[in-house]
């Protein structure tokens, strides 16, 4: 869809908003009406993303807290646009000034301006992590509605640069519990050895974020051009910085063999069920009842404070040192982002899927 | 955007049609007038995804010969719809009568009648490999606009199961002249024998197809939910079998640091030019001048001849023995689609990028 | 939408084709699972817009038959895109061949070219009445689903010229036995004279069709952009011709008071119903529950046998007189046309509505 | 599209916001990158439909300011959203609460009750006339690109009950100068002692309202579904109260015959142009050249002070004297609504047509 900041078909999101300028929001039309809703609900997930936290994520001090405008009455979502506002507060513009004239590597600097002729520099405009907090809003709202159908969406962070969580200690409890969002105290412990190094040579680390899908009914997701993983994947793709998706085995699937990939079916419980989830819980495009798994690869922070090379507006090569507070790296901050992505594309395929069978339009209208 | 078989916001296509059934189509609509277009246009492109050509494809036997019904004129298209038919010949459908019973392990059967009640049981159905012709017409249309720009897109297979091309010996022509699309022959001659091996053991492969644009100008694609990268993830995980995408570095970027994955600026005849690629020709999901390079995983082919557990439509457990024809590898077929795709994919945001600044759209409608 | 051949969200057709050409034809993508269809179904729609039917109507003689190509499967839909093929067959192109080089007054060549450059001057092209064929052919699909809810769509010609229905005589009956559409047997022969009188003069007539819609439970239409008079009036007047649109009392209203003009509310075996229906059907874009009644105003024919004035493509002015077969007035057979784009609209909007309350969509998965 | 509050393909508005809540707004997305714009631009447009402004509209004291609260950066537009903040000041919430319990005869209350199980009562919610004001902030921006282009949108009242301008004594200054936007003093007189009339009969009135638009390019609007009328029907249709919409000629040219609707084609300083203006600028559904003229048919004002029969929510039937401030007619500030409205249509569709031809394409991207 054209200009880029709108999402979604039935459950639609429009998000705008600036690292620099007086906020950053979301308008969320499509909402079935009846959902109990406040301003809690989005602010427990804005506060999982919010800077400031802990020593790995940028000093910024934001209070981040969102206002619902318009789309709640008497407690419950009515049907009609949701509008939520979060007004920006520490903002230190000067910081960016030198921005300005150069562009740095890693960011969009360079791209803002071939595309638009010049670009709003403070803080990396509407190019700044601080646009997913339209999205986390909007994720919680999405997420609500589908826990109140026992559909549960999880993210956390699988590996950081060398380290991975080690899935025979899986512990959930743990992605609550330690900065770094990973499911596992020990992976935790030794990635925070490694990002305090990197962090030492003025550097940044990437890694990887899993996100599990349960509760989800078979069938959901478009055959051809609006497969649920295709969807999913422009979903988590269209965070920043994200650079690769995978669902199941993914790159590993390419790989195997037919049969070592291939789930076989059996009967559980008088259903149909996979003995295995090779397929990340999609076949064809479609869910098969079977958990959604996939991930996404994030790139390490392009803010880092070492020098580095790049060219200023008049062409000429220069180096640089970025000023400024930045994490030393993103996944932890996305999981919460990854979570609202999944949410809200969920969503909007469970809506969708309410009118693939004509016996269950006319069953529905009867009542 | 729903139904699922639309795609695309100004350059659309809408396909339809089933492996076995009366044929394979696409509409495309948007594609601007003027564009020398013939059938040989759309049938050089078919002939790449023509079964029949090697031993690792299938031995149906079709023609697949595009007929152009609407949208050219005098050897042009006038801007409005093209609608190409393919028709089906070689259909034996009793091949698959066993079918309708069970689900395939692999495929989507079982999220189809989960989804609609029933299925088209034949060959797969709309979930068939033969849905890619459609894809392929249009992308044959979409890659002639690109190179009247200059733009050229180029997809070959990167690996097959644990064989790699080397990089060292990349070779542009290989690609056209061994059966498995690799860029390098050695790497072919050893993927052969690979299949050659998993087919005695009536098993499958998987593999990577690798993808590089070049030609495209910086600033294409829209900040937020329709990031370049983005949209081409969707494009790509759209098409049957494929389990990831990456972009540049991909999965290997969230290992690296921030020193060593950022791309420094220089100039280069004048222009701001990047000394490396780690991004895969992408920031902040504007293309950056560089050139596009991205990956896709593809599973192995899921109709494996050896015997499988499964459950039929009455919820007993059986097992099976796939019959009919199948490919032992998806990759090199999926080679020409992989292009297709992108090529649609990269012509929309050209279009759409077209109304990015004012200055621009005033100049246009001045002369 | 962009490219404009697209159109509808949950249920979507996609057309193609020209006068003269291979073919016209339809993709229907989003179509419920489970419905009855074969060609017969549609053949009955086409059937009542086909020329040479009476001598008010253009001899070119076509058999119009359609062909389903996709999206049916042992006689049910399949959820798949149902492509619908329509292949001209009385082309006598050499009529049109003087055309190429002027611009008819009334038509749209010399717009066609000012947007594309050049045209498919043969017929109008894609500005051709045959277009509509596509368009009846997918109304005949949703007109069916429709009837399975107790929906029933009904247009007719409200008037010809200075010849208007008299409501007191409202014959529905009488719509299908004369040859214009006129619920009045007697307003229909006074037509075919005012008509007759035109055709001697060289000359066409105008008119306007009037469409009842009931079943439609209260509610469909979405606030604001999506109210469902507003998608009704977009859909008609995209029917070549139309030059106006009204709901209800319609421009009626505009002269009346809000006393005359509102409808009262009532009790009427148990259910909230309006006493009168000023207002057609709709308050606020939602249906009230009450008939949906909305008229079409329809041009005369452009193509009259009179001469004419008018400028050639070198910039010449000249005067013509056209030559081949037109109908002397468009109404009649523009009468399926609007019931059918009626039903694929509501059909849509009777989609969409499944997802405005949480409380039934939980109930919907729960089942 | 769905749930209805976006509106447009390239340049897109999404709003939000109800008569009693927080505020209303607009989120515009694709609106072309270096417009000069600031709250000055849009309080103009808004301080139009203000309510207050003389007897005949309600006395709500809004001051109505608008707050720009992204997308706009040293004074110019950054091609990223742009979203527009209008708070509600005056709000009486208790007039509304009687309203809770029953339906109005000619509102929407019932309908929303229908669709969403139950309503904000206050004010209308969101089919209030205040959403209007989030249209016409996006129509200030979208006739400030058109303007400088040389594009130029004006509407007025045509007429008001039985009253209607004479085009003879048309004075387009009159439009801001009477308080019903009239382009005849001596119409805006005879119409005013009409409204005082209803109004002390406790009765409201409608009207109609007329746009004129110059110079569009010819060539504009899509074929087929997205012919620029029928956009343009969809957009006035969508504002509340509108009943019916016609241009050129439109319900006359139902009663005309084709040699007198017919518009010659001439030349004249070497371009092609009509001598007549029947088609009301568009043939086709594409622009041709000569101004767009078209009319809204406004309903009176459903909130009248009589005594009317209603229904309550408990099914009762009551009669009911609505209290709370209203305006007698609506047409005057819907002036500058049905102008909004056209601009946004018809610069979503000058940045469409950008696309229609490769040569120009090539021409853009070659520069």
């Amino acid at each position: 869809m054209a200009a880029g900041s709108t999402y979604g078909t039935l459950f639609k999101l429009t998000t705008w908003g600036k690292s620099h300028g007086k906020g950053v929001g979301v308008v969320i039309d499509g909402c079935p009406a009846g959902l109990p809703l406040d301003e809690s609900d989005i602010q427990k997930y804005l506060d999982r993303r919010k800077p400031g936290q802990s020593r790995f994520t940028t000093q910024r001090n934001e209070a981040d807290a969102a206002e619902i405008l318009s789309g709640v009455f008497e407690g419950r979502t009515t049907g009609t646009p949701i509008s939520v506002l979060v007004r920006n507060r520490d903002q230190r513009s000067k910081d960016y000034s030198e921005i300005a004239s150069y562009y740095r590597p890693g960011h969009a600097d360079f791209c803002f301006d071939a595309k638009y002729g010049f670009r709003d520099y403070r803080g990396g405009g509407r190019s700044s992590g601080r646009e997913t907090i339209a999205r986390v809003a909007a994720g919680a709202v999405a997420a609500k509605v589908l826990a109140s159908m026992g559909i549960t969406v999880t993210a956390y962070t699988l590996s950081i640069g060398p380290v991975t969580a080690d899935r025979a200690r899986f512990d959930q409890k743990q992605i609550a519990e330690n900065d770094l969002c990973m499911p596992d105290a020990a992976a935790a412990a030794a990635a925070a050895d490694y990002l305090s190094d990197c962090m030492k040579r003025r550097d940044s680390a990437g890694g990887i974020c899993e996100c599990v899908v349960t509760g989800l009914p078979a069938g959901l997701g478009e055959p051809v051009f609006e497969k649920i993983d295709a969807a999913l994947a422009k979903a988590i793709l269209s965070i920043g910085a994200v650079k690769g998706f995978e669902i199941g085995d993914g790159f590993g699937a390419a790989a195997a063999t037919g049969q070592s990939n291939n789930d076989s079916f059996c009967m559980k419980d008088g259903a149909v069920k996979k003995r295995t989830n090779h397929s990340g819980g999609t076949l064809g495009g479609l869910t098969d009842g079977a958990p959604l798994v996939f991930r996404a690869a994030i790139k390490p922070t392009p803010s880092v404070a070492a020098k580095q090379n790049t060219v200023n507006r008049n062409g000429g090569e220069i180096s640089i040192e970025i000023k400024g507070r930045h994490d030393p790296i993103i996944v932890p901050r996305a999981v919460v982002v990854v979570e609202s992505m999944a949410a809200v594309t969920l969503l909007d395929a469970l809506l969708m899927n309410m009118t693939a069978r004509l016996d269950r339009i006319v069953d529905f209208y009867r009542r």
